[in-house]
């Protein structure tokens, strides 16, 4: 069995928590990344989406928490045999919802305990409960968590990625993410691009291209995708740079 | 039984390390991090204390090494089941005495052979040396290791952080680290700022707050960090560009 | 059983290899690095063979793929007890070779399937069949590797570091590699150095040293690296800067 780790931290931070972890359970522990944008909930929460999914059964404790300290909840998922360990302001919402499918996600709200600093829960909270929750689901499987006497059922705070308006010939969305390469990841779905040969992102236009080796390096393409959005890349190159895009910023795609 | 990695060499050079222990020994490897501050001793020597501690017994190999390839020693600890495998340039000797509490740490010099290359001993020394410790441990218990011929008792060069000054109103200190948030670590404890609500950072004015939520984006706060010291920190942003301190210099704090 | 996992992904998409590694397989999961210079085959076979060489036999993962969708190949390769999975772009020929040593690798193309994206083949083919192949070895023996029916022999597409020419009293190569330290690494020998006292580089008189430590902080060096060739140091500073050189760059030593 293995328990996931992502969060904002950096470096070395993390560390602590595998520490902790390893305190209370033999688990595998796998690095999500502890380079989730600093803060940035729903950008980190869309990368959890579309990470964890691929993962078996495990325990997912994940981290960016810019509340840490204050009465946010503490927050315990179960979906599917997976568990979610976190903070209660919806970073593992989505990631949830997409491994449930069309069941429900238990949410529990957890007791945080009597935590020995007020800026690092990662380590002095959400470690320990993550690794109390993994030894409970493998010792007497994932329906012992409702007898758990810290966890109480709960209604998760919310968060929704936005949605994309598509028309007959354009969609207007926004970016959702900007990844390590520069590729910009729009919120549009990919079928939007279905047949077309080259479109208009905020009025360039730029081929539509299923490979990034389609194009010479350096120039721009509209793609799906693995995340199965439309994407403004560069081929060897950065979209964020060549479409003058950041996260959250508005993008319409149109027909040509 | 696990085996923890900690390095500056960033990357790739801690998989030839990785690949090595592997070769004698099936432990867990888990990284601590390989991005401590390269050639910085003391403060690498402080984030080994504030995270080795958090591990359960474990074998901890730690490579900060700017005199790789002279005649520094090498070095071997043991602790409460905890052992220890680095260069002797006082790296590890933080971490081990706080894992030790009011027990001695046992030191070890080792010989280091004749290493393949002299300027990578992470993979041509120490790693190796590691495995050997680890896998003595592990089949012949933590005593088995004053039976290993390559070892032979030794005080370890020192190092010791720096402490702090502390008068009736007011602490004299400096930075210990920087973490990746940019909070500003000292060397302060926590409870200078017991009862107070607001100090001064070198004559600067800033509120005593628990949590950086409680002031607003961009403003800065003096805080009982996760370290249990003083940290100068801004909420959503860096501590060190706010207060304009790095490691090492001095601070000063005082009651107003 | 370990598999190694090594790209240019930079982070989170790791993660995604991760957890459809560990749908198909309890192997040991260990990064190499996912901060190879992204896009660049050469120096990124450079990396893998001074790395993958050192683990005890392993399924290694790698993916450096500009061509990632278009018709490249997808290879599987085995020697000594190791398996290697990426794309056909000679990315592991030296690594394999390297752990090959007189006896040959076998080389197979892999039928990629139908992949769910045409720009992530790291989650979408390569982890999936580096699980298949790991599993195979593990259960059936490494040569049941032949009888996968999507396996069939071939010769990989080449990749050859280039060699320096050496003369009475200079070499003429070029640099493999900078690392994270701003060491550059030559493709000349490192036997050029034996019995010098100090050589130029590109013109530069500069002492040969055999440690770091040997010359005063800031201060230039030539030695023998880790990796047998010469390199291009700098005490405490980057190599690269002060030799001004970068990846690719034709570099002449000679004696003086």
């Amino acid at each position: 069995m293995t328990i996931t780790l992502a969060s904002d931290f950096g470096t070395p931070y993390p560390a602590a928590m595998k520490g902790v972890l390893l305190r209370e359970s033999d688990a595998r522990l796998v690095d999500v990344t502890h380079d989730l944008p600093r803060g940035a909930i729903r950008e980190s929460a869309f990368w959890l989406r579309e990470t964890l999914p691929t993962f078996p059964p495990a325990t997912h404790l994940a981290v960016v928490d810019p509340g840490v300290g204050t009465d946010r909840g503490v927050l315990v998922g179960r979906a599917k045999g997976h568990t979610f360990v976190g903070p209660d302001n919806g970073l593992l919402v989505p990631a949830a919802r997409r491994i449930a499918g069309d069941e429900a996600v238990d949410w529990f709200a957890a007791d945080p305990g009597d935590p020995a600093s007020s800026t690092f829960h990662g380590r002095d909270v959400f470690a320990p409960l993550a690794a109390t929750v993994h030894e409970t689901v493998r010792s007497r499987g994932i329906d012992a968590l409702g007898d758990l006497g810290r966890l109480s059922p709960t209604d998760p705070s919310g968060l929704r990625l936005p949605e994309a308006t598509v028309e007959a010939d354009a969609a207007s969305g926004e970016v959702l993410a900007i990844d390590d390469f520069g590729n910009v990841v729009t919120n549009v779905a990919g079928k939007f691009l279905d047949g077309r040969e080259a479109v208009t992102v905020n009025g360039d236009r730029v081929p539509v291209a299923e490979t990034f080796a389609s194009v010479d390096a350096g120039d721009p393409l509209a793609t799906v995708g693995s995340h199965g959005y439309v994407e403004c890349d560069v081929n060897r190159g950065s979209g964020a740079v060549w479409f003058g895009l950041s996260v959250g910023d508005a993008v319409r795609i149109a027909w040509t």
